[in-house]
């Protein structure tokens, strides 16, 4: 049964719901690069109403803020990671990372 | 953030895909207990349809079948699962009980 693997996915929830997943990590990471919640939405192929949806999920349930958005329309821009935005990605790919580490082991013991 | 906890899922993939998951193996406990694939199917709600294309998949990515189906019709019935099925399940349940372990663990460094 060598050809089989564990295979998982992981996310962060709170009282209300999904707080941190692979998708909304990548969201914060592409946020931070382009500093524009629309020009990351566009790199993940993700509408830009689902974006601030997402951003706004994660605002809320967060003890601090994680985007700090700057002005909309022509000329607008400047939206950017807080410290706690920095914080949450962190911790979001230190448990992965950790997850992935288990999926390994994990897969030893599939006889 | 106490209030938040890792949550996760996890299957067994082989090279043609899922092999084993949480759903597959509720459904080969279902069809020990009931002896047929129609009567487990009906008590997850789930098509006649799928929970065949299900016993389908697992049984050809098994090294043995995992389902012994009998015959169909009125009168008919007398599916089982083989030992291989028995040892599919426990394999299973236990990589779940140690990674619901490890979600444990992972939420306990979430900041």
């Amino acid at each position: 049964m060598s050809d089989y693997r564990v295979r998982g996915r992981i996310w962060i929830e709170g009282p209300d719901g999904t707080y941190l997943g692979y998708g909304r990590v990548i969201l914060l990471e592409r946020i931070r690069d382009t500093g524009s919640i629309s020009a990351a939405a566009r790199t993940m192929k993700m509408s830009y109403r689902h974006a601030w949806q997402l951003v706004d999920s994660m605002n809320l349930q967060a003890p601090q803020p994680l985007v700090k958005k700057g002005a909309g329309g022509k000329g607008g821009g400047g939206t950017r990671l807080t410290p706690a935005g920095e914080r949450a990605i962190e911790t979001f790919w230190r448990l992965y990372q950790e997850f992935q580490g288990t999926m390994v082991e994990c897969s030893k013991n599939v006889p």
